[in-house]
């Protein structure tokens, strides 16, 4: 399929609470990034992590191949380090190809769940 | 009405809870592609799924009259494949008039109800 | 102030309950577009609102004043006919100098309240 | 790292509940700019607020350090006056350098938590 999207992306909101009331991985509390490639070449995406007091972190490293979509969880991140709890943060997603990238929170803090999403901000 | 839109639409995000707090289909968890062709031409829109390890499904077809919306339950697709729940999915939208797609997800797996919405990606 | 915005919007998504759990105002289920006017001229809007199966129903018509914001209800509106409950619909608005306009529900079905909103889809 | 984002950005929806079920800061009913500045030079944000029936407030005067994020909570503005609760309002950014910015809202009237959340509009 033709690519479809923007190479460069930035959700400005972030926040992943450490506080969870359900231990089933599809209910803990967190944050995602939803990219799609719908294109046919392989997309190499580094993201560049933002906080209120220090320099970025980053980057950090992934791949998406033609075709795909992946729900890339900021709680799983590890390398160069974790995603601190509790924390204001924001990211950049820079890639070679066309992707679109969506941002979901997830937060079951008290016993329900509450839901948010947005599309991210493409750069013309 | 003149029409307004674009003719491609993706969205990022995808995710159909397979459990349910109630049994109204309003209230049933869900995912849905609300789609408006203001124009006074019917729109034909082909829509690709796409999965995190396996090859896009579709594509799916869908026709909206013209001044009409669909809000298009992604739950209720069938052919050529129902759209698997509890797995990250994502989808584009290709249409031969000018349209809008807004995503919404209600989320019913605990004892409340959970929203989220944003308006998809348009190509320019 | 210098205007800020664009003259045709649309909002894809639509559907006010007719259920909630609370009676104040505030925490009736309801569904608004919030419109900012920045400028420094009145805003006339005309608002045409797309159903799934029969012709649209309009024009609303709503002014918001110089340097203003109106949240809009549309379970206010009345003339020329109320928006039915339980019925999926969309909308698009038509100014005559620049607005902004984002969508907002809120449910109160069940014994909680739930949230969603979004950016309309401005057209270039 | 270069810049990305706009100068002028505007949030529509605004609304602080004057109610809430926690007293823990994070859990407050509260609305969010969360602005990032990813560029290298700090940024210089003025922020207008408009209300339904009287003149702006304003100017708010924040700033963002290159490469930071600020989520700015709308409940600790104070200078030139406090955002009034229970009232609908929206805002403008003007910014001397490209920003991104999100608004979000956590809603606990209720015993549970609820959110939403939008990318801003970019003028082009």
């Amino acid at each position: 399929m033709e690519s479809i999207g923007r190479k460069r992306w930035a959700i400005a909101e972030g926040y992943i609470p450490s506080q969870s009331s359900f231990s089933d991985r599809s209910l803990v509390s967190h944050e995602t990034a939803c990219i799609l490639n719908a294109g046919d070449s392989e997309a190499h995406i580094e993201i560049t992590v933002f906080f209120a007091d220090r320099e970025p972190a980053g980057s950090y490293r992934v791949k998406v191949g033609p075709r795909r979509t992946l729900h890339l969880r900021f709680n799983d991140l590890t390398e160069p380090a974790p995603i601190p709890r509790d924390t204001d943060y924001a990211s950049v997603f820079e890639s070679d190809v066309p992707i679109v990238v969506q941002h979901t929170r997830l937060d079951s803090r008290e016993a329900e769940v509450s839901l948010l999403s947005t599309i991210a901000y493409a750069q013309a």
